[in-house]
């Protein structure tokens, strides 16, 4: 169980008391602030804080003295418009706080898109907690043998049951180490910034974790894609849900023209142009790689 | 009058409806949301959005589950520590939107300071109001002889209301013919976004921006200062003012630890050192050049 | 004339010295380093320094010890997957640093491009020339009736005549009277801070600019669009000359995935999907708006 | 040893032939490319690339058309005076590309310096070699009494001893188990993604991290510091002894104005002006709290 009792109260205490604000409020959002989302084993998502909303977004890319909404209908093709025409700074204009509980391996992905903000849980100042990530045995996949860097088939009952034996009991007993090491009881015990290092980076951490709408659109499509790892696929989709109740018009229009959408190359494009026009194209005419076309294969067929 | 009457109504239209919120509320703060305080003769600035308030920087600091206050005096002993030893991530989790009108010549030093989100009033769409910065010809100084990039003394009264005629007669003109090319009453009219370079940089233009409070302190130190053009002063000034009210305790480390603080370099220091041992330092005998020991005395004197 | 016969001569100087250097050379890029490509009609682009070559791009994706190179063939199909696959790191691992004259108008849109490190030259400090932009007379035109910030047919001649004669005397006018009222000729003589504003936004400023080559390509692509304004699409055309011999294999990659292709939304590659079917699609039976609609049939059309 | 045979060879013949550029080259720093500097065990830092040298900062600094030196003494005031007000964007005209070889709890710390472009190896696609950081016995310390996240006195040599033990035998655990699980002799194979997980964060990684000199600076002062913990700041202090020789102009006033520099706050001025005017100031009459006061102490004393 992620949250402790303590924890639980904490959150319920902020969920209790709303008080009045003049700032531009989603009633979506609302809804969501606070709860502790579960993913994975241990981890969690929940939402802390968020500025704007989809008429925020027009009000900003009018630059207008009002709330920016003229109509529901006006402020829908706007939002749609700027997302297709690549006008980015207007998403810009919200932003959203989240605090998440994830692996450490999980952490190293998601920090490297930098324009963020973060304040991670210290382990040269704290005692990390004794969980770990254990897959579910349904995800223990065998290296890809088509992508080098994705999982193909399920492993074998026995592989699989023999690979969590591992996982668990390295786990357990590094963290059994790492308490030892850092113990002051009857010795003076390691410093937390050293003993920290015998973890494995199935460890969770947490982080408060601040971006704005167009650089978390940006890692959606990324970290949403069937092409990301599954354990950074998860936090992913369950941001994107919280954040279609918030900007429910903008996450449409980000569906529409980003998740749900293709890049052409310039030799995609003719093809697409000459097959329209009856002629039969081949790997051999395409003028693409083998692999090039074998992608382009899979998005026109669908 | 920077306002129109449409737009006072808009603004108080904002501010005559509190909704409901389960997010960290300013007090302070709200009672600034949306106020346009006047800038200069036709700019101002004016709060559309903020995340966050002190309690927020602890909560983050501290990655807790709860709202991060123990007690106001932890807040802001722990505030104070993250200023003093430069742990900036927690201030970035506050955030700011501001509404600005500016003149373009300031907006240009503004948009120096990268790490901020601007969408901005676009002279390629529409067209320009006729506003145009004239000094207060006590502000019409000459070209400073100690500083290159400063102002000197006061021109005199004569030289001053030809400085002001000068300005204020070759706006007019620009502006008048800036009308006249993009008019299509009777003729084509230049597209607009040829027609704005006739347009002298003293004209306003207006923003949204959006900035957290570590970028913000940031653009304060700098803007806010003595060596700071008036004409930007005066802005970081107005924005100083609304974020002593939104974040008492940071605004207060702020100003001991950065605004009314010093640098000293490693020379310095050893001056100071050996003065407070009794020493008589000279000039010579300082290890610095003849313009930081200027500098270093105005320091110590206070 | 852009350039001084002393200019011209300290750039004939830095060209006359090569040194020896261990660091990856792009022979390419070589013969371009210091020239300065005219652009308008008193602006120029020229690159001072550079870092990186093709090689440095695969070198860095497999963060290899050696320079990268396993074949030229190898680098390629690796330049291109990761263009395909958005994996942009690699791509900043190069950077370019170029001197730029430009108008301020045309500055002004440059600097919304936040990632790159700009020095530009100081009017706080030093005295501006007298060089401001006057579009040659075919490029005068009027207000687009389809694009609300675009540009459409040329103007009559008698009206570019006319709108060329205000251009060139406003700018004449405002630089007399900004020399006047910094002269201390006799007189005190107003800031040069201050006395700047008077200065229509055609004038020419000039600044450094560096940049990495994965966000110069974001600038291009936005820059050297037809939908961009043309007084920066040249700046960006001529930049994008010396970036295909700088960086050959890279620039093709991003021809073919970024510039000449395309971006098909949800609706619009279902749309593909059915007429390669042999589906009759129409604007109604699309799921598109109008606009998209248009926007469609044009990219299909080619 | 942290090169094998291959790689040096890689190393050598890059450093064998040196090719004709017309770019701005530093001697000091041409000596250090390529170069494999120890750190840690098993770590290295090695510059691959560099851009500018301290004649390139005036140049920018000046915005000037030839190489920006009129005399090196001229260089060195404007580079002092750049330096001591703070004006940035002149040192981030200067780029450098390091190859840094370093155990991942290092690499967790190093990657919060958000303004600089980063590609790491990667353990999707690749497999990690079996090596870990194992501190030399007179770095094992227990955690500090004073500071809440540092070191305190060395540890007994029987308690070393058994750290090491721990650190030793459980890192090779994991990695034997990480062998075993993604060995596909005889059985599937754990894809790699996933059996990275088991391994602790003492193992090594690699990347390549290119910065900017402004902000190389801003981490050198942070992570230089006594403050930082002692397996990054190693990787610091061999940075900055190239960054020296690279340019030692600029970092000659960064030694000044930063890491031999302090900064005092409004109350810590307050009390340095009234000592020098010879009043006796004590915690009580400093304005300062004890833990302020006691840092203010340990400055003015040296």
């Amino acid at each position: 169980m992620p949250l402790s009792q303590d924890q639980q109260a904490e959150i319920e205490a902020q969920r209790a008391t709303p008080r009045p604000t003049l700032r531009a409020v989603s009633e979506g959002m609302e809804r969501h602030l606070y709860h502790a989302y579960p993913v994975l084993d241990h981890g969690f998502v929940r939402v802390i804080d968020y500025m704007g909303d989809d008429a925020a977004i027009c009000q900003a890319a009018r630059v207008s003295y009002g709330k920016g909404t003229r109509s529901v209908q006006n402020d829908e093709g706007l939002i749609r418009y700027l997302m297709r025409h690549w006008h980015s700074t207007p998403f810009e204009m919200c932003e959203i706080k989240l605090h998440v509980k994830l692996p450490v391996f999980v952490a190293r992905q998601w920090i490297r898109h930098r324009t963020a903000n973060v304040n991670e849980y210290s382990a040269r100042y704290s005692i990390l907690d004794r969980e770990f990530y254990i897959p579910a045995p349904d995800q223990l996949a065998a290296q890809s043998a088509l992508n080098n860097q994705g999982r193909g088939a399920a492993l074998s009952e026995a592989e699989a049951a023999r690979v969590l034996d591992i996982l668990k009991s390295d786990a357990a007993r590094c963290y059994d180490h790492y308490q030892e090491m850092i113990s002051d009881d009857g010795k003076q015990g390691l410093a937390r910034e050293l003993a920290r290092m015998n973890l494995p980076t199935s460890i969770y951490t947490q982080w408060y974790w601040k971006v704005d709408l167009h650089n978390l659109f940006h890692f959606l499509r990324l970290r949403a894609d069937s092409h990301a790892q599954y354990e950074i696929r998860v936090y992913a989709k369950a941001i994107a849900r919280v954040v279609a109740d918030w900007v429910p018009l903008a996450f449409a229009a980000f569906e529409d023209y980003r998740m749900g959408g293709v890049t052409l190359s310039a030799q995609a494009l003719d093809c697409v142009r000459r097959m329209l026009k009856g002629e039969e194209v081949t790997a051999e005419t395409s003028g693409m790689s083998a692999r090039e076309w074998r992608e382009f294969e899979e998005v026109v067929a669908g």
